[in-house]
């Protein structure tokens, strides 16, 4: 019996400062790394919260400078939500799958399908004022990209980057970590041709190997006052490639569920 | 700067070998664990692979028995798949979802939506015949929380236990590793009530975070002839509790998405 553990592991940084608009955020995580002792090395996948890259984007938007539509007025009356949350989230989407009170599903124009097109009101700067809101990165992957380009010159190593959020699930309770943006990662892992075991051909062909890792890095970032947006994730031999989140969006003529 | 890293490991124990009708899986994974240099220790958490589980509660069946029923074949000719798996999918689950040619997704009567109510036919024993097909287990949580008990008196330790499943989803491609059994943790972690940074009240108040668990497992699990089915999360100190992976299923009637 060969018993040799495949190990992973997936570690939060400790000490990432407020992230600010115009922050270098590769600088960021760079120095954070250092002062954790990680020495950041080929294969490593450095998992980044969306809130913070969108805040060194300067994603911020302040409702206080939205004029709701007609429309969102009355979606904003059916989900019991502030009109002008509601006309920037109209503007973030392709699409509305799903309102009720207190809920409001679209589908983003970048494709992932979320609440309230991933626009957050919490764990924002005070100081900004209460009436702003942080949107999603312009471009998910494009902002993976450029953080993989620029923490691998950093590193001198060739690295993935994952961009994660937290979102909610058709059928199931609770949110989890998936991937909105990712790069230098096989983001959806073909299985297909590959046997099992016995031989027969594997019925199940592709996974959602960027999601899993984004899950796994958000079981250790938090959500609340502890503050770890930064996760360096270790050990999968199998995650790199050039996948991104983009993969993982179903084409809308193939979803089942809109 | 505090920089102090929280640390997660995910190790998947080598060696497991082929579990049979019968088989003591708690001795199978704590011989594992031993012979791997893993000593299971309070706070772990071990993932099990369903398919393992089945198989160690007998969950075959043949198809070869089976006679489809009007409503199996009808359903076989408009999903392209074989009557009597279909009659097999129907007698376990509560709710037929979707259907197109080649897929069939139904609520499980255990209340998890899934693909062909999560029966399998890769990595079987090709000794147990070409119609064999794997069940779920019959009780997931209630599989877990054995599997729990009997570990922990081996380990003289405090452990959960989560049995995982790589499941589709709607509106991404991909299957990802959730938990459909789990036992000794947290599974709906409800964050309710906890500040974020700027002490503003959380919008996000249940993490998923048994399905972060059994994803982070998936991904070092893998999925073809590796044949990892046994997963030990160690380090997540905010994962004990007393949840299930019922806790996980939304009730239907607070389901948008059926």
């Amino acid at each position: 019996m060969t018993a040799r553990p495949t190990r992973m592991t997936v570690t939060a940084l400790g000490g990432i400062p407020e992230i600010r608009p115009g922050d270098d955020l590769a600088a960021v995580i760079a120095d954070a790394a250092a002062a954790n002792g990680e020495v950041l090395a080929d294969g490593d996948i450095v998992v980044v919260a969306q809130k913070i890259v969108s805040k060194a984007e300067g994603r911020y938007a302040d409702l206080a400078r939205v004029t709701p539509s007609a429309r969102a007025i009355e979606l904003a009356e059916k989900t019991e939500k502030d009109p002008r949350l509601v006309e920037l989230i109209l503007s973030e989407a392709a699409e509305v799958l799903r309102f009720r009170p207190g809920v409001l599903i679209v589908a983003h124009r970048h494709g992932v399908v979320l609440a309230n097109a991933g626009i957050d009101t919490s764990n924002l700067d005070p100081a900004r004022g209460e009436t702003e809101v942080l949107l999603l990165p312009e471009d998910p992957d494009r902002s993976a990209a450029g953080l993989r380009e620029a923490l691998a010159r950093r590193a001198g190593a060739s690295l993935g980057v994952v961009v994660n959020d937290s979102l909610g699930r058709a059928w199931r309770n609770g949110t989890v970590g998936a991937a909105i943006g990712a790069s230098g990662v096989a983001a959806l892992l073909d299985q297909r041709g590959q046997p099992d075991r016995t031989g027969r051909a594997l019925r199940i062909t592709e996974i959602g190997l960027a999601d899993e890792i984004a899950a796994a890095a958000s079981a250790v970032m938090g959500q609340a006052d502890e503050g770890r947006p930064v996760v360096v994730v270790r050990g999968l031999a199998h995650a790199s490639g050039d996948g991104a989140a983009s993969d993982l969006v179903r084409a809308k003529e193939l979803d089942l569920f809109r």
